[in-house]
């Protein structure tokens, strides 16, 4: 599996002038919201978001100033989520430091994000691009209905696949879709190309999820992520749902009938649930999927021809199959 | 003093179509959000802010499908900035009801205001004018940077007229001014128009707020809304401000030493307060702030001739100065 500095590299020239052009955007007048900002750009992670709109952007043509743009926006915004998602869900971490209500309080956290949300608005507005601001404005309704329709049912050990298909589309898939998508607007694609773009996009961050819901189920020493962390914070999904769905009845009622206080339970109710969709194949279920995501996205991406950018993109893929973290 | 439906007269038939549009705006597929949009729309008060956008575009030009339309985002990003701030307040009522975070969630009303500023976004891009995207953006940041200053500086009784004129300029005036000059816009006004109607929603929302502020000083018969409650969230505002400024230092120490757990105060401990601030003349004082702000207010008015629509802009700054709730 290629790294991601491997992946980045036919962008690297890129890259260094998008960093640029976004410490230069996480600039504040208000001390308070200047010292948020550097917190959170101090744990950025690997920004995979912004990479993804360079790489659609160079795939059709050499990028423009409406990329970084594109590529700051849409991580501010990505950015923005996990701080409001943070609040919402009650999760005290995020990249391995406190999450930002905690390192400050639920009131700066909400405040914060509304700053970033508008300070998006802002970037995308100075484009004068209306397309990337309808790309945008979208996105910003999906990601906020799909934490909703997370919400409304709740932590229930009920939600099937489907249901399941249409948070994890609303919650990660249309992120990735609106980064490959506004990339290649913002080189001036073809119709043609943003279509196929944005279908990998689309792909990509259903794979991107799915394997984040897998590290549940996966073995400690292994990942970076606390095994059993959604579970306990009442997230029942894919593996689990595909479990629920193939046992005998009698085994699902004894294992939904544990689902009450999770985030209370103890390591041996964590591990019976584990073992549960292990021995139902659920996890392999759920490898399946990606699988198949996979190679859609590999076709739609047959538009192109072969070059190292459409190279990188699925090695992309490939990574976010197999990434450890 | 004229009411609000005398107010809004000339632009009866307008305030009507508006209504319509903004109904039609108010669905969601989500039907959590559905529930939340219409638990707003039930409680939606006098909605001054579309009142002010319909009647500074009349003043320039007939109203136009854009008008609607910004009229309905302005009030939508109005409302989602209260949502948003009722959880970062902890306020539980909103409108004589309990605010969205109390009757569902913090989780739902984090959410539900990010699905209304997206919604927002997406209005104001439909419309495809850049001067009315930028004035709502730079309205964004203004808005979430007002609350954070006030976050910043705190609950603190040594904060100054300069820096409470800062926060409500960001907090209130605004969001008025937004409503003026996005209104003049949207019906396609002149530059010097365009300009005088922005002073214009300045300095009313400036009064609007600083009323809000004296009502804590007020006689409680009097008023709809509680009488101290400012104060016993520990909002500093304009009155105590200048009192503590003109009382002798010891004097203003004495009450300053009051400042702490103001949430748990006697009633008599407030109404100590309350009578330092009448002493020393601090409520009169915001009263000559406001009429001085409705003088330039007429005066920047005077570009336009006379008229009805002039009229009850004029009438509008009385509304905002005069009003008891």
């Amino acid at each position: 599996m290629a790294t991601i500095s491997e992946i980045r590299r036919p962008v690297e020239a890129e890259w260094r002038q998008f960093e640029r052009y976004q410490h230069d955007c996480l600039q504040s007048d208000n001390p308070l919201q200047q010292e948020v900002l550097n917190y959170i750009a101090q744990r950025s992670g690997k920004q995979l978001r912004p990479l993804l709109v360079l790489l659609a952007a160079k795939l059709c043509n050499p990028v423009t100033d409406k990329t970084f743009r594109t590529a700051v926006a849409l991580e501010m915004l990505h950015n923005a989520s996990l701080v409001h998602d943070d609040v919402v869900d009650s999760s005290d971490t995020r990249r391995g430091a406190p999450a930002v209500h905690i390192r400050w309080s639920n009131k700066v956290a909400v405040l914060a994000g509304d700053y970033m949300l508008a300070k998006v608005i802002g970037l995308v507005a100075e484009m004068r691009n209306i397309r990337i601001l309808e790309i945008v404005s979208q996105l910003g309704r999906s990601l906020s209905s799909g934490e909703l329709a997370q919400l409304h049912v709740g932590q229930s050990m009920w939600i099937d696949e489907e249901h399941y298909n249409r948070v994890i589309e609303l919650k990660t898939a249309r992120l990735f879709q609106a980064c490959a998508e506004a990339g290649a607007e913002s080189a001036g694609c073809t119709q043609r190309q943003r279509t196929a773009l944005r279908e990998y996009g689309r792909l990509l961050g259903l794979c991107f999820q799915i394997k984040d819901d897998i590290f549940d189920y996966s073995d400690l020493e292994e990942i970076g992520k606390p095994t059993m962390s959604d579970l306990r914070d009442g997230k029942v999904t894919l593996p689990l749902i595909i479990a629920l769905q193939r046992a005998p009845e009698s085994e699902a009622a004894a294992i939904r009938a544990m689902s009450e206080h999770l985030d209370e339970a103890d390591p041996r109710t964590l591990q019976e649930i584990k073992s549960f969709v292990l021995r139902f194949h659920g996890d392999e279920y759920a490898v399946q999927r990606m699988l198949e995501y996979k190679k859609q996205a590999t076709e739609a991406l047959s538009v192109f021809r072969d070059s190292p950018i459409r190279e990188a993109l699925i090695q992309l893929l490939d990574y976010a199959i197999n990434r450890v973290q």
